[in-house]
C-alpha cells in the first residue's frame, strides 16, 4: 500500500507521501511516489501517487513527455495550461490514456489496475490549489472545510489530521501535522514504510521551498515520535477514569 | 459497518461494541452487537458481532436455543462446556451451520454474507479468555503481547488502543481507553454511531460487574470526548515545530 497527504493552507501546501511498494509480504521496494514539477517564477505542481506502480509510473511518464514532445492532443501541458483546474483535467486525461492502452493486458492478469493522485501547486495568476484525482479520472478540490486530502492507507492517520488540521496554520505546524499523520499510520500499518518524502510550497514564492527525504534515523522524526507517543499517554493519563470503578 | 472491541486485562475484561446498522445511507437502524450470558458463580461470556446482521444474529439464536434445548450435535452449549475454547469453538460451528443453512440463498442474492466475533468471558476453574473469530469459524486468542481485538472499522480507533493499551492497566483505565478508541471511530466514520454498549467482566467474579448503554448525551462520554480534543490540540501544540519554517 501507500499513504500520501496534501495539506492546503493559506500560506501554502504541504505534501508528504511514503515509499514503500510491495508485490506480496516478501518483496518489498523503495519508490518515490512524489513527482514535483518546478518552472520558477511561473509554476510549481506536484503529483502524489497510489496504486498500481506500473499504471502511476507510466501517467508520470506520458505527463513528462508531453512536456518534453511539446503537447498532448490538445496542444497542453503541465508547463502550458493556464490554471491548476486545467492540469488535474490533463492528468486525469493521461490516467485514461494509460488504462486504456495497458488495460486489457493488465486486466488478462488480473492485476489490481486502480490508480490515484493528490495534485495540487501553483500557476501564475492563480492561488494555490489541491486537487484528489480518482481512478477514473475525475477529480474534486480541496476547500477550506476540508483543507487536505489523502490517498492510500487513510484510515489509522485520519483522526490527528480531523482533529487538528485548520487553513490558517503556519507551514511549519502544518508539516508537524502530517508527519504525526505518517507517525500513526507507520506504527498501525506494515504496507506503509520509510523513508518519508516532504515538501513545502510556500504562497507566492513558485518555487520549491523545501523538500526533503526523511530517513528512519531521522533525528526530527524520532523526536516528534517519541514526544508524541509521551504526550498522547500524558494527556490519556490526565483524563477522568470510567465511572468509580478504578478500585480494582 | 460497525465498531467492536474487546481488551483484555490480568484484572478481566472490556467490551464494547457500537449499535448502528445500516442497509445503505438512507436506511439506518439501532441494533445491540454485544450479546451476555451470565450463569453468577459459574461463567459469564460475551459475543461482539460485525458483519451481516442476518447472519451474526441466527448465530446467536441458535447458541441461546441450544441453552434453551439442552445441546448441540455433540451435547454441548455455552452453559455446559467446560473452557472458553470450547466456547469459541461452539459459536464457529454456529457460524458454519447458519452459512449453510441460508448461505445458497443469500448467495443468490447477492448479500454480503461474512460475519466475525469478538468472544471472551470466564468459565470457572480458568483465567478469563478472549477470542476473535473469523467469518470460517476458526479463531484465534488474545495474549499479554496483543491484548485487544477490534472487527468491524477498526482502523481509526487502532493507533490510541496501539500506543496505550496494556494487560496491567486499571479497569477504569482500560473503559476510558476504549472509549477514546471509539471517540476517533465515531468522529471519522459515519457507519460508525452512538449509542455505545459498554459491559466490564472482572476476573474472578463470575458476574456481569457493569454494564452500560452509554447514550449521545452521556455527560461522562462528552466530557472524555472534549478533554481529549483539548488535551491532543495542547499536546499537538507542545511539539517541536518542522524545521525553522515556521516564520511564515
Amino acid at each position: 500500500m501507500t499513504y500520501c497527504v496534501g495539506l492546503r493552507l493559506n500560506r501554502g501546501i504541504v505534501f508528504a507521501s511514503d515509499t514503500r511498494t510491495n508485490a506480496g509480504f516478501d518483496n518489498i521496494a523503495v519508490f518515490k511516489k512524489m513527482h514535483v514539477w518546478e518552472w520558477q517564477g511561473d509554476r510549481v505542481i506536484a503529483i502524489l501517487t497510489a496504486g498500481n506502480l506500473a499504471v502511476t509510473q507510466a501517467v508520470v511518464s506520458l505527463l513528462d513527455e508531453q512536456i518534453k514532445n511539446g503537447a498532448d492532443d490538445d496542444g497542453h501541458t503541465l508547463q502550458t495550461v493556464s490554471t491548476m483546474f486545467q492540469a488535474a483535467r490533463l492528468v486525469g486525461a493521461a490516467l485514461n490514456d494509460v488504462q486504456k492502452s495497458e488495460g486489457e493486458a493488465l486486466g488478462l492478469t488480473a492485476a489490481n489496475f486502480s490508480a490515484s493522485f493528490i495534485l495540487g501547486g501553483q500557476i501564475k495568476g492563480e492561488e494555490p490549489r489541491l486537487f484528489q484525482i480518482y481512478n477514473e479520472g475525475n477529480f474534486i478540490e480541496a476547500t477550506d472545510d476540508t483543507p487536505f486530502f489523502q490517498i492510500g492507507e487513510h484510515k489509522y492517520g485520519k483522526p490527528i489530521l480531523d482533529r487538528v488540521a485548520e487553513s490558517h496554520m503556519r507551514m511549519g505546524e502544518a508539516a508537524k501535522l502530517v508527519l504525526l499523520s505518517f507517525d500513526s499510520t507507520l506504527r498501525s500499518n506494515l504496507s506503509v514504510g520509510m523513508p518519508i518524502d516532504l515538501m513545502i510550497y510556500r504562497n507566492g514564492t513558485f518555487e520549491v521551498n523545501d523538500s526533503r527525504r526523511i530517513e528512519q534515523n531521522d533525528a526530527y522524526f524520532l523526536g516528534l515520535s517519541d514526544a508524541w507517543s509521551n504526550a498522547l499517554r500524558s494527556a490519556f493519563a490526565g483524563l477522568e477514569s470510567y465511572a468509580d470503578s478504578d478500585t480494582t
